[in-house]
């Protein structure tokens, strides 16, 4: 019997989640004795359709006949962006089916809604794609650490800044022209706000404190800076410092219980394994009680890397 | 309701899964609902007994009573050594319970086995805490790299070893020199032949590639070579090339499915996040398909982390 699951959106991310279900179906059916199979792909756009990267018979747009199909169990939602994502992630739940994301940004606006409407309709929300990309954090947090307080979390969790920050280190050049070849690169959007200004990085900053304490902390409820103001002089002052200068999303939480946390560029010790996280790479560090010090890095973004940690979601929920 | 474990030794190891159950108690039901409580405790030394870490009447000498008594559900066995270790886990598989262990010489000699009789008796052999500690490395081959082919395992999983290396680099200072720092400092037993010699490393690197690939290549059928006939000139030529020299332990599998593996001083880049672990750290890196490098470090042995990855385990099964 396969476990059968709709994906919503075909584009970069959808297309590594299809690409890690189906290159590896057999690795996957040994490991785990599931067969996972994509039933429907809500898709409109005609040039994705025709790639012929997927047969064209699982493409549909229409949501209506997903949500009333019982045999799929599970919808993937790969649309990016606020809305319709956050919409038809409801109504998944509403309608029974477990859900797939690496949204950050609408699982960190909408956290206590996404887990109270999961729970009450007896379904299950994951999201490990949303932080880090293949980096298992979450399923760190939530399994491996369950017998740990977690004390504090520091993060390099956005591949944008950590690669102009490496650049601009490297080759001594400026913040404008290390965002120029982290867009030429494809590792900075048109766009760059929600990177360079670290947005994404308190989004995620968000989610895993919620997932190491319970709480929901807003991403505008803590200090955020970003790096569109740096200077080869502050990347200068850091080596001076034995130190490298990095975007670190961080939450420390006090044995009084509160909680200080922030986004900020920080000088990260050059022994500390966070400055040995280069380029595009993204990087996690948690303190814990018994645990000591975890450390977890890895592509933090990308088709198949988040395609994995995709594809462990739906697996872990067949 | 509680699920019930006995642990089988209450030497250091024993002590911090105790400590990580109890210590985290609140924090395990809060995040799993779920209430661990150890019933008993195999242990025959009386000072150990007598210590107050845990209440007296725990402690018992009579194996076949924990065997006999169908609440107790899981068995932790952290006794160490072959026997009675190998036997007792054994026993508790063909009784019906679950078993956890961080003894990797006993996993590595009787993989299949533990595997088959478990599977016989419809119960379940973990043991994340026999390589690298608290770090979650199995879990992560198992779940989180799921759909994924692993092509290349790379790891420093042996603490008194890298230890020693740090300390010879660091310091310039001997080979034996720097064994009486890590015994001095309890990161190297009196006989430290298992550590040095890579024997440790080649077990823990049986677990891994039977994990990562269901093989089955025993310790003694691949290249094992240790630490301790270094000079501080290996070290110095190792610099020399940019690099750090580790005791690797290495598996690669090729497209033709022939598996090359070795545990041996190896030059690992300067910028390889393997590079970055130092004293007694272990670090894992694991090459795959989709998600390509993943990099996991931290502790790999001591009371607490270890007793971490335990109690992780135990949660996990009950």
């Amino acid at each position: 019997m396969s476990t059968k699951v709709a994906l919503l959106g075909f584009g970069t991310v959808g297309k590594g989640t299809y690409n890690a279900l189906t290159t590896n179906a057999d690795i996957i059916e040994k490991k785990t004795g599931k067969r996972i199979e994509v039933v429907k792909i809500l898709e409109r756009n005609q040039k994705v359709i025709d790639s012929g990267l997927a047969p064209k018979e699982l493409f549909t747009q229409d949501y209506d006949s997903i949500l009333a199909d019982p045999e799929i169990k599970i919808v993937a939602e790969i649309l990016g962006g606020f809305e319709p994502a956050t919409s038809f992630m409801l109504r998944a739940l509403k309608a029974g089916k477990h859900v797939v994301t690496p949204n950050k940004a609408v699982i960190a606006a909408n956290y206590d809604l996404f887990k109270s409407t999961a729970a009450e309709n007896g379904v299950c929300i994951r999201y490990e794609a949303s932080v880090g990309g293949a980096i298992p954090v979450i399923e760190t947090i939530n399994k491996s650490l369950v017998a740990n307080s977690i004390t504090k979390i520091e993060g390099i969790v956005n591949g944008t800044t950590n690669y102009i920050l490496t650049k601009m280190e490297d080759e001594n050049i400026s913040y404008e022209d290390a965002l120029r070849q982290a867009q030429e690169h494809g590792f900075a959007e048109a766009d760059p706000t929600a990177d360079v200004e670290g947005i994404d990085a308190a989004n995620k900053l968000t989610i895993l404190m919620a997932e190491a304490w319970g709480v929901y902390i807003k991403p505008d409820q803590f200090e955020r800076i970003g790096i569109s103001k740096l200077t080869r002089d502050d990347l200068r002052l850091a080596t001076q410092h034995g130190c490298k200068l990095k975007l670190l999303a961080s939450a420390e939480k006090k044995p009084d219980g509160t909680i200080n946390a922030f986004v900020r560029p920080t000088e990260v010790p050059s022994d500390s394994p966070l400055a040995s996280v280069r380029n595009e790479f993204n990087g996690i560090l948690l303190t814990c009680n018994m645990a000591d010090l975890i450390f977890l890095s890895g592509r933090g973004a990308g088709k198949d890397p988040t395609g994995s940690a995709m594809a462990a979601d739906i697996i872990a929920l067949a």
